[in-house]
């Protein structure tokens, strides 16, 4: 299924580019309380969603709020494809290397990227995996954890390089309010064949400047939900940003920063796109 | 009021140690959904707590749970008081310093600290003064910051240190599982005469290894609400650790790190105590 939030707050599945509210589908709540529910719960909106005949509901891009917006925490992994570590001149980390972006820097796939001048001028993309759990994990093999992911969605990891770079810790920089595109929709993991063979790739105001697949993750999905899940634990909802490929503007020369009037369009393929216009203020 | 959770999920005021449930105060809904609700409804919860006249119910150490476990983010500042910025041969940072702790990590007044050593074999304690918001904050004065405070706690940052300064990255090592005793109460901000003129400390095994004064903080709370508000929305419900004065284990000679049988005592006056043991797994 691919599920979203819509701006006017319904919680729904997507068919054919056509709204279908969950509470149609026989549950009551948000996406976020499908997610934390019962896999029976999931498995029975799937279902019924199967044999639904009626009338799907036509609705815009801008009509989709980003489908999740207070996961627990979101774990972004830094460093996660070679060519990046390369480009960044750091190091490949032995364990995954974590930092995280705080929840009110989520926006929709739509919505305006906005630069506070007084505080950065730096802004830079990010292109991500992100992968949304399904079920509490602790401790938990790689063999185990894919049965641990509800699905999948695409982030853009926004960054001001200035902010994080200065101050060392890096979520401030990456937490500035809009600087998590998120969406647009989430894609349940039994549509994803395979999360380790996704094109991903970025492209500012049409040109193209990361383009790469998930199969060159350092940590795939699996190594990636058990690793974490040894240091804490992953609770239904959270979020996971998996790392950004090449091409980010701070390593090129010159850097390529966001300004006023881009539009910067992150996609992966087999769950949709992201196209958010930036503006200063 | 002097506000917090039970260990059975009843969110709860304590009086003279003993529990009227925020139920009995005409309020239907976690201790978080108060939080996050109108003003109107804390001083109607307020006045009828004044008026009442039924009895309460006798509450053990043991009964509570932390206050609130799901804050949207715990914003946690580094070197926050001048003495343990020159301990940690760290520079006095111009902004606050934003780090964070998840959620997950949260354990009430009472829990046991659990140390996995496979991971680490240097744990650190932190005694802060928790701040929990109470109105959401966007680019607020320093003037106007106090009235979007909800209250105070009390905040345990149990620190991996191995962890943290090896990853750079301060997360991880903030946020493994029970890595935050929080509690245990939330005292609302009109008790507070002075949030700047509170003792605080911290004693492990009986022998007192913290002892200042929030005076001493470099950014007083105003100010800290105020600075993160220029970054990021503060949320209802969310808290800030407000940074630890000297005496933490690591800056020591020779270091002091918990380990199992200890046990760790903080405190902050006006609020209460944290009492935790720590065993290893």
């Amino acid at each position: 299924m691919k599920l979203t939030t819509l701006k006017d707050g319904t919680a729904t599945a997507i068919v054919d580019g056509q709204s279908i509210s969950l509470n149609d589908l026989g549950f009551r709540g948000s996406l976020m309380d499908l997610i934390k529910s019962e896999p029976s719960n999931i498995e029975q909106v799937k279902k019924t969603l199967e044999e639904y005949t009626g009338e799907g509901r036509p609705v815009k891009k801008e009509d989709y709020d980003a489908p999740v917006s207070t996961p627990s925490k979101i774990v972004a992994i830094g460093l996660n494809y070679l060519d990046h570590a390369s480009e960044s001149q750091m190091d490949v980390p032995d364990t995954p290397l974590v930092f995280t972006k705080f929840s009110s820097s989520i926006i929709s796939a739509t919505d305006t990227i906005e630069i506070p001048v007084d505080l950065t001028r730096e802004v830079d993309y990010e292109v991500e995996l992100g992968i949304v759990i399904g079920k509490n994990a602790k401790n938990i093999s790689p063999e185990e954890a894919l049965s641990h992911v509800f699905g999948y969605t695409v982030i853009n990891d926004i960054s001001a390089r200035d902010l994080q770079f200065s101050d060392e810790q890096w979520v401030r920089g990456k937490s500035l309010d809009t600087f998590c595109p998120l969406g647009p929709v989430i894609v349940t993991a039994d549509e994803i064949d395979d999360p380790q063979n996704l094109d991903i790739g970025c492209s500012v105001n049409g040109q193209t400047l990361q383009e790469a697949n998930t199969r060159d993750m350092i940590f795939g999905v699996a190594e990636l939900v058990s690793s974490l899940s040894h240091s804490f634990t992953l609770e239904a909802g959270d979020i996971i940003a998996s790392g950004t490929p090449q091409g980010v503007g701070f390593s090129r020369k010159p850097p390529i920063y966001l300004t006023a009037g881009d539009t910067v369009r992150t996609w992966v393929s087999g769950i949709g796109e992201l196209n958010n216009p930036v503006k200063e203020i």
